[in-house]
């Protein structure tokens, strides 16, 4: 019925892999399926919803190398396909322990002394997260694990791009019987993510803001929420004060981390007048030294571009940007290596923002530099574009870059590194402009997402007879 | 340019007040205005805000009268009317209060010790609310004044039902230099709120299902958020070992308080059978005992039915029900009088859900009443709605009615007593199913609506070389 999709290994380059979406009438009966048991799993606390996650978390162990296998023909790249599978296991362990505390029932003061009030949670039933192909197990379950914690029945349904690795976390799941009931993860493209919207409560998608926008769309005309985490163009501002060293390493690795394919990697860099020569050559020198992972998947630093279209996206802003005068300094094109898409550490100066390469995500391993006069002209620079995702300012001081950061319309900004809540779950944030929407996925306040607050109102004692009329 | 509205007056029927709607150019043009101003008002900080607020308040007393007089000749009713004022004049001053903690900047402990973060807000530079008619006032005030204090700039368009408040209200905001920059009260019908989600970056809408369903998609093909607080059809469950008594003496305040036509109002009551002739016949003494405010304002205590289009809704309702098969106890029927619609507090009984009085919002002092035999039935007579607002239950002790209430789907549900969240602010609760949509209005997380997070994560000390690769 559904027509298979097939797979591009990103190495090769080679179709190598096939997956079949659900028709929409078994999707729908796999979303009733999970609903049925979603109050089961609601009724088993959470204590014991912790202790069902921490079996799957023993489970996935025991399949960790087939998963490592799996994102790494996925997506070409082996030491963020492991680190991909280790911070999995940790954000099990982070939620297990934050939940108690976040779900309990908490008594409030109130104003009224005859009224007490008690607050409560009440899980949304069944959750539908549509996830990338740039970190395919991360993002996946990053929304799923609180999802589950705080009481709901969780589908996903991943980048068709990359889905060689539901396989092995399939088999994990279907390992812990309570768990198999309220969580799935189902292979297709976007046919498969319309379907899910009509048939979930709520909706978290991670990608790209013309598709982001269609699903808030969507789940609007559903009347669910939708919690959207889109595209960046995260600029980094580095001023004369800064550590140039300090700030070269630190850009370096949040722009090409990832080969860039990180909605909080670095594409815009803003650097002093009077320090952009030094920082510019001091960058290249460090990116020069850095090498492609190929042939084999153990050398060097880069992986390949996982996604085919987007290989053609850094190509086009690469010819666009030397078109319009840009000087390449290093790196500079997108080539073909064993049939995969490959493209080594660029960086650009003499760009400006008429070229894409300033101003749509290029999502490459793309640096170019532009110089600045001002702070003021550098915070103009920073806050000319759509989106508003994240970060950097570098300066002598904290007091100096917190003063600039101030300014920046972007929910996280990094000060004196960049890309740091790649690392750092803690801080919780808002996506600005059209980089997304709805509650924080970071901090505690990410599982509140999944949760309606219930509150009960209690009358202690008699009130006067109905006095408001 | 636009087209004059005639305004109804509930008392008399005539159509003596006129609103002419600002043409989109100029609709445009005054957000505009209040953006600009937006940036200005943000640097005066919360304090400065605040003492602005204040003056404001200072300005409304000296209205005062103007407004009740417009309040009363919008909706027909007195003693509401002059609560209606001091319940918005003692909100400013809970906000005010409120405010500084909410809006501070916080350090957070972290898990990463090279790493510290900051935790602030950024608030939305225009807020536009869409409000309903009937507490025009106090609803159009409810998220224009946590907005303001948040650093956004407010335009709010009240009902065109019951606009006559606007004038006096906006003497007072023109009287106050820095708030006549950042808050304005604008006329209009359907039109003009369509209008007016194209220009604001966030949207607040209190009113019916149908109009909320498309203020939803509309703030989605914009891509802003959009805070949804719909209708209702709230239930009342009474066990067996309720005080029959202090039920009823509830039960008729959430029923009737402002003629039924608030959200919140209890609209469907479910009664254990063995109390249930008893419970009718006490209930229905109490509500034969209220009189309608006719022919003078200052009788009894209902007042008119504000909007004729739902008088004929009441109407039909009613007629429905006793076509099925419905018991009248008393009232029973909306009259005119005097050019106004009226109706007396009605009780019911032999009623089900196949009619419309217990299944769709009634938004009139009606109270139809159901026997249930065990208190399973109960809650799924209680949860067999599209609404989720809120409820209420009533037993002989506490634990024995929170035992229900946590299977009752909605937000917030008073014990012992009824309708509390319309007395009671502080409570977080979020509308279930089809009765909205978006973060709790109530309870500090009210103002949060209004900030997006941004967090600063600083370096504090050097991390070794990138090892993210």
């Amino acid at each position: 019925m559904s027509k298979p999709i097939e797979v591009r290994n990103p190495r090769t380059g080679k179709y190598d892999y096939v997956i079949i979406p659900p028709p929409p009438k078994l999707l729908a009966q796999q979303c009733n399926r999970l609903r049925r048991s979603q109050n089961l799993w609601l009724q088993l606390g959470v204590q014991g919803r912790i202790e069902i996650l921490l079996t799957w978390k023993r489970a996935i162990l025991s399949v960790r190398d087939k998963l490592i296998d799996a994102l790494v023909a996925d997506t070409g790249r082996l030491s963020i396909s492991i680190l991909e599978v280790d911070l999995f296991l940790a954000s099990i362990d982070r939620w297990c322990g934050l939940a108690p505390t976040l779900l309990q029932v908490t008594e409030k003061g109130t104003s009224i002394p005859f009224i007490q009030v008690q607050q409560s949670v009440a899980p949304y039933q069944l959750v539908g997260a549509i996830t990338p192909w740039n970190f395919p197990l991360l993002l996946s379950t990053i929304d799923a694990i609180p999802a589950l914690l705080a009481g709901c029945a969780v589908i996903v349904k991943p980048s068709e791009i990359t889905p060689r690795f539901v396989a092995p976390l399939m088999s994990a799941v279907n390992s812990v019987p309570r768990l198999r009931d309220v969580l799935t993860f189902i292979e297709g493209a976007r046919e498969t993510g319309v379907e899910l919207i009509e048939n979930v409560d709520l909706v978290c998608f991670t990608g790209g803001v013309a598709t982001g926008q269609l699903v808030a769309e969507a789940a609007a005309r559903r009347f669910i929420p939708a919690f959207l985490e889109l595209s960046g163009k995260d600029p980094a501002i580095v001023l004369r004060s800064a550590n140039i060293d300090l700030a070269t390493s630190a850009i370096l690795w949040g722009a090409v981390m990832n080969s860039g394919q990180s909605c909080l990697s670095i594409e815009r860099i803003y650097v002093a007048e009077s320090i952009f020569e030094q920082f510019v050559k001091n960058l290249v020198a460090k990116a020069e030294a850095l090498q492609l992972a190929y042939p084999k998947v153990e050398d060097g630093e880069l992986g390949p571009i996982i996604a085919q279209k987007q290989a053609v996206v850094i190509d086009e802003h690469l010819r666009d940007a030397i078109e319009k005068g840009a000087v390449v300094h290093c790196g500079g094109e997108v080539e073909q290596l064993g049939g995969g898409w490959w493209c080594n550490p660029t960086v650009l100066t003499q760009v400006d923002h008429s070229m894409k390469v300033m101003s749509e995500e290029t999502f490459g391993p793309i640096m170019p530099i532009m110089p600045f006069s001002s702070v003021r002209d550098a915070i103009v620079l920073a806050n000319d574009s759509m989106y508003g995702l994240s970060a950097a300012v570098f300066a002598g001081t904290e007091a100096e870059a917190l003063e600039v950061a101030q300014y920046i319309e972007a929910g996280a900004i990094s000060i004196n590194d960049a890309a740091l809540t790649g690392i750092m779950h803690e801080a919780e944030e808002n996506s600005f402009k059209f980089s997304g929407l709805g509650g924080s996925r970071m901090g505690s306040a990410s599982i509140k997402r999944f949760l309606r607050q219930k509150a009960y109102l209690i009358k202690t004692q008699s009130i006067p007879d109905p006095w408001w009329f």
